[in-house]
Parts: structure tokens; C-alpha cells; sequence
């Protein structure tokens, strides 16, 4: 039996080349959606507009780590669904080390005594001994996590999940909503628990990093409160999702001093609107969805290794579930 | 038998303070040359200047790692000199990520996007797969190969000594002048060979980092010949000593593109001067001196260690060889 790849995405001819290169068994290419595609390769909102035309649809293998808009409850769930994990770990480590390290180095400061012909030896800062507190502790957030151990942090590791990596020092869980609600009765009281939660996770933390995926659960986590929680010295690095930052509450943050700065890689909307107050809000340094990109060369070896086990029968990698939205 | 410490350094009063805390068996302080100080702990510069009033000098420990002053063959050299070793190599290998980091992930121009509101998505480098050189594979080169490997880069390392690090893929040696010397007999020809060894070491290399002390061999090392042999994507670290790099040569690679970058921790002349070249060198970023500080709480570790080594008649650690220089 042989099975039918359509591809969507706009470095299409990049993953064809390199698909077609591995002479795959049995997989023949279609050029757009059609009735006998079986499997689609793509971008998630690619593929979800061409959802209507795929009714033979069995696999979908995202070529990004977010998928949101096959998420859309109004859109269909009837396939599996695979997005790319596992290949974004050491970039996003090699992001977060950077930044930090371009804080604790001063590395703009020096720039900067450098263009004034000043001879700055004031202080330098290190990673050793300093306190991370993750986010998110899945495949990434492992990689954070083994990285910062290496440079001898002590790691914090906030997550739904089980405790998967050995490399965070202390785990903090998000209470469970249902049984928590069972419990109390109250939602205010549940929502005001969680709160606490996060606020002692926070409490000492010299370096914040968000590595959680969009969920109804992770919006606007890093909101004033859990801000309040840090120290005035701590550094703030979001390179999970926009909508994990109350982007409000993060600008008072900076400009009130009440941390000492930010990294973003990514925002609510995207671009960032050229009005967008974040663009000139101080101690803010900006990426643009550029601390780990999806190299088709990573993501063709993730589908290869899919589409073995769609070929055998087995259970594939990195299925999304599409209630948790991850 | 008491034993009688000089502390010579501008922060002398910390230096003393965690001495005196440590309580170490038999130890006074002198708080000037005398003839019955045996033991002084300092800056090389202040101590060269007291040793004319140290005529009971046994031992002196340099709180920094470059003894220069010390080496001058007109000073005496009838004392155990050690220096500080083994506490700068992690401060080293985050200077070096850290600037290596600010390349690869473009973390200025990113900024200069920023500035212009300017939604920069240009591709970001990675570490990974990455070939770096070492130029000196002591305690501080073997942290940072390390770090290297933890990264995913491919290492060669440049050194007299024997091979001590066991993440240092590719290990390349300088001819030794005597022996060659007795097969060519030629000293022109011995001067091509080691050249000829230099340039293998820096051919393909995508980074270069000079951690060699301050020796008759490592004047120049980074010459134009050395700088002609790397690619012109490669980008060149001095954290070693000033006098290792050519700066006439370097300001040249520079202005003529033959490298990407340079980044300069150490210099000829310190402080440099207002009217260097360098503070206007295209594609330079400077640092003062900082990559890793003499903190005096490592200094005195490494002091109370030798102390007891001192006390029980035992080899001191990090003796410096008067005619190596290190």
C-alpha cells in the first residue's frame, strides 16, 4: 500500500528535496490536497485551511512546536496530530545561556563604555549559584535545565507534568483545577491557592524563564503578582508563548524598577505592532520568534523517524493531545 | 614555629579579614616588609617591589595568574612563587560562551532591530557543530574545551604541555625549538615549521581563543600569518595576554574583513590608551580586563590550601617555573 505526502509549508521545495532524498518506502508526493493524501506536512495554519480538502487525512506532523489553530475546537480532531519536539531543546538552551550571560557580563554595558573610550572594570556577574526557575519542564525545559546545571545554577522547575528531569533541584506544581474545586467549593479560594504556588516558585528567583505552551491554563501567568513575587534583581525571559506575559503588567514591571529586566522572543501578536509600547519600554531586549527556528533539516529527520512508525503501525512521537492543547 | 604573612594588594583589608576568620594554625600578620616575614600573598607588581625588604621570604602567592613582574630576570628568585590557578576557569568559559553566544545569535543587531522597531526574523546561528581552537590548554583552556564540547563544538587545542584534557578532539604542539634546532640547523626553516603547524591548527576554525600566559613564545602569536590562515567568518578571543596578539596585524584583519570579529579582554598596554586604534576598530568589542576576576573569597581558598601544604613541609600547588614563566 502505498501512502501520499502533501507538504505545506513555505519552505515546501526545501522539504521535498530532502524527503525525496531519503527515498522513503512507499511514499509518493501530491502538490495539493487532494482525496487519497494520507499525510500532511506543514505549518499549523497551512494545513488547518486546507483541513476541508484532506477527508482521507490520517496524519498530521506539524513543522513547529505550536499548533494553536488546529486546535480550534470548531475544527476537525479526526487524525493524529504531531508536532516538532525534541529538536528545539539546545537552541532554546544556547537563547536562554546567552542572554543570561549577556546580563551577568554586562556585555551592552561594556559596549557601550567602549564607544565613550572609558576603561569600565567594574564588576562582572556569573551564572554559579544563581537560581532558574522554568515554566514548563518538558523536552526544552529539560535542556534549559541539564544546561544551567552545568553552568552551576540551582533550578527550579514548575509544571503540570510528571518530574522528568533529573536536573531541576525542586519541583512546584500547579494544583489540579477538578479535584482542588471538589475540595474547596470556592473557585476564588482555588485561584488564590494557585496564586500562591506560583508566588513562592517565584520568591529568590534571580532568572525567570517561560517555556510553557499556549493553554487556557498558561495565559497571562507572568502577571503582576507573580512579578511582585521576584526580586528587583531578577531577569524575566519569555521564549515559550505570547500570551504567558501579561503584557501590561510586565511594562509597570520595567518601568517601575520593580525587576531589573526582560527578554522576549515572543508576543500576542506577531509582528509586534510598530505602535506597541514594548519597543521602546526600558530594560526590555526584544527577539523576533528567533531563539529556536525550525530548521527543515531537524524537523525532515523528526518525520522520517514518524513515518517509520506510521509504516509499522506503532504509535507515533510527539502526538498533540487536542484537549490539553499539547 | 610561628609564621609571619604580608598582604600586598589594594583590597588587602578582605584578603585579611577572611585569613583571620579561617584562624590558620601559627600564622601572624605583618603589616609591613620585615625581616622575619616568610610568607607574602598579593599583587606580583607590589610584591617585586618589597622583596629587597623580604629577606626572609620563603614563599610568595600571587593572587593573580599573570606574574610578569616577578619573571624579571634582574628580581631575586630564591623563593617559591605560586600563582592563582583553577578558580578562573569557569569565569573564562562564561566570557567566552557568553561573546560567543552574542555572535552566533546576532544578540547586537537584534538590539540595533530593536531600536529601529524593526521586525528583524534573519537566521540565528548555533554553537553546535561549530570548530573551535585553543591557543593554551592549561586548567582555565581544559574549562572552557569542556564547555565547548557541553555545546556540541568540535575542539583543537594548541599547547607545549601534554594532553591533559580529554575534550580537546584535535591536539597540535609547537615544535620544540632546541631539538629542531639540532636536526635543521637552520633557524629560518625552525620559524616556518612552527608557522606551518599555527596555520594547520587555524585552518577551518570558526573561533579562536588565545588563553596562553605571557611567555617569549606567545609574543605574537596571533600574528598576520596566523590571521590570514582562518576563514573570514571566523571570530578571534584574546583573554589570555595583550602581548599574544600583533595589534597592528589584528586592527588590519579587521578593517579588511579577512575575520569577522575580534574580542579583546587584554592588551599591550593597560589601561589602553585614549588614543589606541582600538576603541575605533571595526567589528571590536572590548572588555577591561573583567573576563574573570581575582575574587578574593577564591584567592584565599586556594591560599588556605597552600598553607597547609606549606605547614606539613609538602610541594606548594601552582608553582610558577621562573624560566617558563608559568
Amino acid at each position: 500500500m502505498s501512502h501520499k505526502l502533501l507538504i505545506l509549508a513555505q519552505d515546501k521545495d526545501q522539504y521535498r528535496a530532502l524527503i525525496e532524498k531519503a527515498q522513503l518506502e512507499d511514499l509518493e508526493f501530491a502538490t495539493q490536497p487532494a482525496d487519497d493524501v494520507d499525510i500532511v506536512l506543514g505549518e499549523p495554519s497551512l494545513i488547518k485551511a486546507a483541513l476541508g480538502s484532506l477527508p482521507a487525512l490520517v496524519w498530521a506532523q506539524s513543522i513547529w512546536a505550536g499548533v494553536e489553530p488546529l486546535l480550534d475546537s470548531a475544527a476537525r480532531h479526526n487524525y493524529v496530530l504531531t508536532n516538532a519536539r525534541g529538536v528545539f531543546g539546545e537552541l532554546m538552551s544556547e537563547y536562554v545561556i546567552g542572554y543570561l550571560l549577556a546580563h551577568e557580563r554586562k556585555i551592552f554595558q561594556r559596549h557601550e563604555a567602549q564607544k565613550n573610550k572609558l576603561w569600565d572594570e567594574s564588576d562582572t556577574g556569573t551564572l554559579r549559584g544563581k537560581t532558574i526557575g522554568l515554566l514548563g519542564v518538558g523536552s526544552i525545559g529539560a535542556e534549559v535545565a541539564l544546561t544551567a546545571k552545568f553552568f552551576g545554577m540551582n533550578v527550579r522547575g514548575y509544571t503540570v507534568e510528571s518530574e522528568t528531569s533529573r536536573h531541576v533541584d525542586e519541583y512546584y506544581h500547579p494544583l489540579e483545577s477538578d479535584s482542588l474545586l471538589s475540595e474547596i467549593k470556592v473557585q476564588q479560594q482555588a485561584v488564590a491557592l494557585q496564586s500562591t504556588v506560583l508566588q513562592s516558585f517565584a520568591s529568590g528567583l534571580d532568572y525567570l524563564v517561560n517555556i510553557l505552551p499556549n493553554t487556557k491554563d498558561t495565559r497571562k501567568i507572568i502577571n503582576a503578582d507573580l512579578l511582585n513575587a521576584l526580586p528587583s534583581h531578577a531577569l524575566v525571559i519569555n521564549v515559550g508563548r505570547g500570551p504567558a506575559v501579561d503584557e501590561s503588567a510586565l511594562i509597570e514591571a520595567l518601568s517601575q524598577n520593580k525587576i531589573a529586566g526582560a527578554v522576549l522572543d515572543v508576543f500576542e501578536k506577531e509582528p509586534l505592532p510598530k505602535d506597541h509600547p514594548f519597543w521602546t519600554t526600558p530594560n526590555l531586549l526584544m527577539t523576533f520568534h528567533t531563539a529556536a527556528p525550525s530548521l527543515a533539516k531537524d524537523i525532515s529527520n523528526l518525520f522520517f523517524e514518524n513515518y517509520e512508525l506510521y509504516l509499522e503501525g506503532q504509535p507515533l512521537m510527539y502526538q498533540v493531545d487536542f484537549e490539553k492543547g499539547y
